[in-house]
């Protein structure tokens, strides 16, 4: 056995790609030799492990073309972009088109073997962030360079990098086996990072074409360094905003002061009762939903590594704070909060004025857990702060946007196979987290094709997405790879529901 | 005595001052006639009653000079009106001179007669408020015109009209009787308008030469209409500043929401129970010192005209609110207070914005009634907000600036004496009213040289004071002279000590 490993492991060192010295896929190579069932498996992570290299090479292709949706200046290479992904489909065996929009263009592809079989959709986008400021970039940001293991480029892991890896598994699958366990169709989007409108648009428009039994994004992270993670729960969100008017104009605190209400001091009240001394919200009803974890995900939330000391450090504060009776990574992904995000009203400048503000603005957002509704969320909390209004204080509450929270059930049959996948290639089985916010893509997928989302990040959080010197590790990319092409194989064993 | 009023009428009547057909002076006529023990006074009645258009040409010599202390272009003018003043003093009677200070000027003149006499301190300003927005006025500001019995310019009643009609009811008094029944003392100063220094330090420095037994300042208004006031108490204030800081840049509110405190939730909490539902300040021990109003005095203010629905008109609000047990006048002038002056932190811009502040600050005022300490107001208020501190949230106090509240004892023999002053003058006593800001001449008065301050107002709140078209009605100018000049009478007659 030991003989074995260390054959495939020089067979496929890579001393450029991995100048790092960390070696890669020990663990599928195991697995694979050891359960004979696995013989069409084999050979698809024996041919991606022999073309590391190759599949570096043409992510850097990917990563040289500057598609920065945000831009209007680079259409041309959001084009070429959308042109590029379409090429790459088609040489991984997809048949693959461009759906232009009124933004920038969506690329589509699909093999579609057997309509018994599964049908993942996978998704990706191909735009990235600007790379603004461009000083702090060790090196261009659309000139790949690899440096110590990783690979630096804008859009290496942010989603560029992450994407490609199912383009290189289904194109393994493809040139070894002549098929692929499953079917799948591949959308990739221009407009992640722009906020674009078009995707659900398209979404909408194209129910059948998109039909299928499972999502698959890998637009999320590992938990940690060399700990793989499933995100199976996302919070909702809802935004609004409370507008407080009371006198005409600002009036002078000494000769009006105590015959008329303050906006500013009304707004402090009706918005300070909002979270209690003990870190709950206190909104009536607010909690009557609220799915709590189960003793199940506590337990593994506690096993979770997490020292409070580097937390408070990353954050630069001296303290947590929150919700009696829950740790604080569970408070930050799996429970409902409510926060100001913004208050405003009165004199703003150096030093005392003596006035009664006229106006008093706060903007709030409470995230939400699953079964939350935000409708009757943004209800609630209307009518909290409206009934603490006092008398001569106009009411305006403005209602931004609202989402519901995602869960995928940790013991659904598709996440158990997608544990499989990634435990073969990262070598041990990933941890189950939810993150605390929302991903606007996986709502649409849940509300308009009704499908629910597998988020199997290859990443980490510390490979600086939307800063300088965005980056991946090969190791990350390569295990995603891997990751991807046995993620096929297990989902087929899926039964269909 | 219809006949006598008659006569006196006719013969003061002047058409080109009293163009509105009103008619004055007819109950100090009445009076003086009727008694007369106060032979003294009639003839300066009557010499002023016969000099109203002289006073009013010199008033518009006065008003002509653009004394604007905030602009230091008026640096000639300021001097040029010291110089106007100290002249007129000269001609009053008074012995005059000008102070230098490293601002403006300071005119002081005094008369005195018998030490065994009471000794009066008048203070005034002769600076002005700058006349912007030019356009605004329908006669130039400082090119005095009279329309419709009142007179239009920049001064006219804050303070150059009210200070005025000193000097001249002191010029009549020595020009019809060679003497003042009592010692007077005049202090005008400069630099009322622009927040000058310079007052106090010619307070502190000139202890002896200011001795008195009261002041005399009218720079405030008449109740209403027709209803003369003296001003019997004055609310102080406090004014700080809380500043929250919690993490050390504004965070994600989706992957952080719940994990630590929101400075802005922090802040609303500590600010938000300042002020009861109630309208009761709630910081602990803040009514311990509180004075409240007399049985009588709330009688007095329970009989002033006070209409709801104008006041609402005038600050543009749909109700009044504050401190239950108190009618609003009562509030707004001898209740204390708490206002947040101004607040923010976060995000301010349109629309929503996921973050949780790194910081949040608000600005806090206190008014304070007779017997508060500002100290000990600050130290509770201070004491109160930091024991809602929640973990994790730095947290600063910035005190500004503090001043005890002021109150002329209802019952004082020198407030009773000018009560009759004014009842001559005006034809009806005068209401005793406090006031909800603060003047700090009075306090300075209170505290440098230990007098208390007779405020009497002879011009009213619809002057348009610090605004375009200024103005002072011919009808106040004239009976605040009148007035004046029987308040020497008056004042001589109380017990000094």
């Amino acid at each position: 056995m030991t003989a074995v490993l260390q054959f495939d492991v020089r067979k496929n060192r890579c001393p450029r790609v991995c100048d790092s010295g960390r070696l890669v896929c020990y663990a599928p190579v195991f697995r694979w030799l050891l359960f004979p069932q696995d013989v069409q498996m084999q050979p698809v992570l024996d041919f991606l492990n022999a073309r590391q290299q190759t599949a570096l090479d043409e992510l850097c292709q990917f990563l040289r073309i500057p598609s920065i949706s945000a831009d209007s200046a680079y259409k041309p290479q959001m084009n070429e972009c959308a042109e590029w992904v379409r090429a790459s489909m088609t040489a991984a065996g997809l048949t693959a088109t461009i759906y232009p929009t009124d933004g920038h263009p969506i690329v589509y592809g699909e093999r579609l073997r057997d309509p018994s079989l599964p049908t993942v959709l996978v998704y990706g986008h191909y735009d990235v962030q600007p790379p603004d400021p461009l000083n702090l970039w060790t090196s261009p940001a659309f000139e790949p360079q690899v440096r110590e293991g990783k690979l630096f480029a804008r859009g290496a892991t942010d989603d560029k990098g992450q994407l490609f890896t199912h383009l290189k598994s289904i194109e393994a699958w493809v040139k070894v086996n002549g098929e692929l366990p499953v079917n799948v169709k591949v959308l990739i989007e221009g407009e992640e990072e722009c906020g674009g409108v078009h995707l659900d648009h398209f979404l909408e428009t194209h129910r059948d074409l998109l039909k299928a039994d499972v999502a698959v994004v890998s637009d999320t992270s590992q938990y940690g360094d060399g700990i793989p993670a499933i995100t199976c729960g996302l919070r909702g969100i809802v935004a609004a905003e409370v507008r407080l008017k009371g006198p005409s104009k600002d009036l002078h605190s000494g000769i009006y002061g105590g015959s008329i209400a303050n906006p500013v001091n009304a707004l402090t009240r009706m918005c300070g009762t909002l979270v209690g001394a003990d870190g709950r919200v206190q909104i009536p009803g607010f909690y009557d939903d609220v799915d709590d974890l189960t003793p199940a995900e506590r337990a593994q939330y506690a096993k979770l590594p997490f020292t409070e000391a580097s937390f408070l450090k990353e954050v630069g504060s001296s303290a947590t704070f929150g919700e009696a009776g829950w740790s604080t990574l569970e408070r930050r992904t799996a429970r409902p909060t409510c926060d100001i995000n913004g208050i405003f009203g009165g004199y703003t400048g150096e030093g005392p004025k003596t006035i009664i503000p006229s106006k008093a603005t706060a903007k709030i957002t409470c995230r939400l857990v699953p079964r939350m509704n935000p409708h009757k969320v943004l209800d609630q909390l209307e009518a909290y702060l409206k009934s603490q209004c006092p008398a001569g204080i106009e009411f305006e509450f403005k209602r931004f946007h609202g989402c519901e929270a995602f869960v995928f059930d940790p013991t659904s049959d598709w996440l158990v196979a997608a544990g499989r996948a990634v435990e073969t290639a990262f070598g041990q089985p990933p941890v189950l987290v939810r993150e605390g916010g929302s991903i606007p893509v996986v709502l649409s997928l849940k509300q308009i094709l009704g499908l629910n989302t597998l988020l199997l990040g290859w990443g980490r959080n510390t490979d600086n997405l939307h800063s300088p010197d965005e980056h991946i590790h090969l190791q990350d990319f390569h295990r995603g790879t891997l990751a991807s092409a046995c993620l096929w194989k297990e989902l087929a064993t899926v039964p269909r529901g």
